[in-house]
């Protein structure tokens, strides 16, 4: 990829080292007094987080501001710096024409990761702005899912016809060599009459070999490649088996398409695991930042707790139902709580070793009944270590009143967790076989029905235990 | 990075698409029958993921049978195809000499980080069976903290002196060419008499300049670099502010130590997020897999589970103090799990968005006020609603015996919302300041304080509505 420069080193102010800008302060500034030099040397000098930083605290009429202040050429030096989702952000407000200007330098990955966040309307608008032949492979690079090959794919690469020799090829290199700037040059394609992916000629091949021969004599043979629709996890095993920078994608003819490049896989992936960290901690309403309204926020977060007050009531139900066991032992409230924390935390545990070996491929979707079979035996052991543990301390603490009262929490607490690493370990595996997110395994249905067992068990023994009550 | 290719395409076999090879009973047969031309095959052709699956699931015994039966240039193509921990394993089997020689063909990054698994005893062992340079280098290399750029950087890159001519350059790379094979060759640095570094010049303006000129005056100047004590937060931002994809690495004498690549850093975070995300999860013991003994995983997810229980011991002592209220109002004890539950929810969303904002750099860790601020604005929000509506169902529930019963739990629950957020919005910026994992904050420290006070308000708040016992 390109990287666009500042124009000029004049531009640059140099900070004493050791001394902090505030950047969001100084941004504040800067747009209060409308400097537009002021503006474009923050852009260009200021480290890309901190100006990540400085722009995430602008209210929306400040960042319309700034985005329309600034000449084109540096808005498109931001918004290569920012992250996309604050790009596209910028592009909002900007007309279509200077939109346009602003992605132009950017190589058609990218212009279509930014582009495809936007309305359709604004999308359009700037699509018709945009240099046809770009605008093109756009639309084309949209038109796949976001995470697969053809998603993450780049549409500049170099392909050369097999029958070409090595001359040539270095020729049309040198000539044209400042349109191929933007290009990630690492390897040159060679393809046959209709476009099908023959070859693979590495740069440095080139530059070590003199001219004469045909290129296809230089070429490494039955590339190895990858399809358009491969998935992110094919994607990813393909790019831990190979060293390569990058494969070449092919379509269902096996013609040529595009490039993918093994840091844009990583970063989809980082991405992903991101997303999948939120969700765990129960955002799951997108992403949220912290410039956001409040109210805003609050109904985002709310999108995850009103369902988990529901099911919460669902578990706290079997509490209900055996109140007046728990009139007569009120010790047991005490370690109701205890149950449901200790066998949501076992369950998490299974949930998490599930999605570390799901996504090394340490163990496949369909391997339910070994995953299970694996999990009893440690949930056995935690849950006789535990379970005696918190018996112990029951006892301890109530026998005087009501001997048995440890042996029923204990048990509980026992049981409770081989149930629990049971469901935890082999739900993501469930949720992986129907193309679902193994990471929703560890949340507030495991949490419900862990704690529904766990309520009943220990409620239920403790019954069992009571002398009946004498009649009124 | 250079990619060891299968020494001849007989090995292959190709397998019918569609027809599902179950590769860890194929492992597990050939290895019975002592098959070494079939376990070969196996090796080239299995698809990495295949390969880790099968191996992860042999014995002690079985993976040693196997690393010592295949020829050393197999497995040296099998150490490549597996992730770091396998692979170590691996070479920890066979002899140093036969180490030496399995990890010979790596880069010297590779090499260190696999070396530097082992023992010291047995990394010293295959050190001295090395190439002494290999040896210096990879000695050199693990010197360095991991997750640093000097930790991540490989050793093989290309430096000329900055008085060299274009062709002598090119004449070195032609020269050297089966040397370099090994090198994952897109930039050359230029350096100064003592090392220092000068410049970068592409690949390709070496391809696209003919020859006469001095290498400076084709090379770009004040290239960008890292320091080689960069941590990986700071390689993170340089590798998102800049679409290289390798930097030079220099010491604290400007000189050239090495080279970090865009994918080592990807691959260091990817790796650093899922560890996060396995202590999230309450995997604290360093990384497990359904291949180790039963006993030996539950003991180490006992490490997390059993201070667990303290901590939840802790929280119940509040109950264990009000359980007069909790006799009168047995009530209380069904929403005491709720509210514990809830709490928590609310409390790790905040950890969440903290660790998200911390990891985009949109949050300082020194920000501690403005986030605590920000969080308690969205936990009134939220702990009102939430509040009342469990208000509202305690009240559905139980008015009829305590017309105040949903007023207490409301109110509690409302609080502690407050209490939670604020709670887990600040502690990870805390932890992140005294250089500690942020995602520590979404455990159960913070859920034995949110427990503890969620159970003192609801108990509290409920004994002052209780009318006094009457004397006995």
């Amino acid at each position: 990829m390109p990287e666009t420069d500042p124009p000029s080193e004049e531009l640059k102010v140099s900070t004493p080292e050791g001394a902090e800008v505030d950047a969001p302060a100084l941004l504040d500034h800067l747009l209060e007094v409308n400097d537009l030099s002021g503006l474009q040397r923050f852009v260009y000098d200021q480290p890309a987080g901190e100006m990540a930083r400085a722009i995430s605290r602008l209210t929306d009429e400040e960042r319309s501001q700034l985005i329309n202040i600034l000449p084109a050429e540096c808005g498109a030096y931001l918004v290569e710096e920012l992250s996309v989702e604050q790009a596209s952000d910028l592009l909002a407000e900007v007309s279509p024409a200077k939109a346009a200007e602003m992605v132009d330098p950017l190589p058609s990955d990218a212009q279509t990761d930014l582009i495809s966040r936007l309305d359709d309307d604004e999308a359009e608008a700037i699509l018709r702005e945009l240099d046809p032949d770009d605008a093109y492979e756009v639309r084309r690079l949209a038109s796949y899912e976001p995470d697969t090959a053809g998603g993450l794919m780049a549409a500049e690469y170099l392909a050369f016809f097999q029958t070409m020799s090595v001359r040539e090829v270095v020729d049309d290199l040198r000539t044209n060599a400042s349109e191929y700037q933007e290009y990630d040059v690492q390897y040159v394609y060679i393809i046959g009459k209709s476009g099908e992916l023959r070859g693979v000629v590495r740069l440095r091949d080139l530059v070590l070999t003199p001219g004469d021969e045909r290129i296809d004599t230089i070429m490494i043979r039955n590339p190895t490649f990858v399809r358009d629709q491969d998935d992110l996890s094919t994607l990813e095993q393909f790019f831990d088996a190979q060293f390569f920078q990058a494969a070449p994608v092919i379509d269902e003819h096996e013609r040529l398409v595009g490039v993918v490049r093994r840091a844009a896989v990583e970063e989809a992936i980082g991405e992903a695991s991101s997303k999948a960290m939120l969700r765990i901690g129960g955002i799951i309403a997108g992403e949220e930042t912290r410039s956001m309204p409040a109210w805003s926020r609050a109904l985002r977060r709310l999108a995850f707790l009103a369902p988990n007050i529901v099911l919460n009531l669902v578990a706290a139900s079997v509490v209900a139902f055996y109140e007046p066991t728990i009139k007569r032992v009120t010790a047991l409230a005490i370690f109701l709580p205890i149950l449901s924390d200790m066998s949501g935390c076992s369950g998490n545990q299974a949930v998490a070793v599930s999605m570390r070996e799901l996504a090394l491929g340490l163990v496949k979707p369909n391997e339910v009944l070994r995953t299970l079979w694996k999990e009893v035996m440690v949930g056995l052991l935690n849950g006789m270590i535990l379970g005696t543990a918190l018996g112990l301390v029951a006892y301890a603490m109530r026998g005087e009143q009501f001997a048995w009262i440890g042996l029923v929490v204990g048990a509980a607490l026992a049981a409770n967790t081989v149930i629990s690493v049971a469901i935890g370990g082999s739900v993501p595996l469930l949720l992986k076989r129907i193309k679902m997110d193994p990471a929703m395994a560890s949340g507030p249905i495991l949490t419900t029905i862990t704690d529904l067992c766990g309520f009943f068990f220990a409620l239920y023994l403790a019954t069992l235990f009571l002398p009946p009550l004498p009649p009124d």
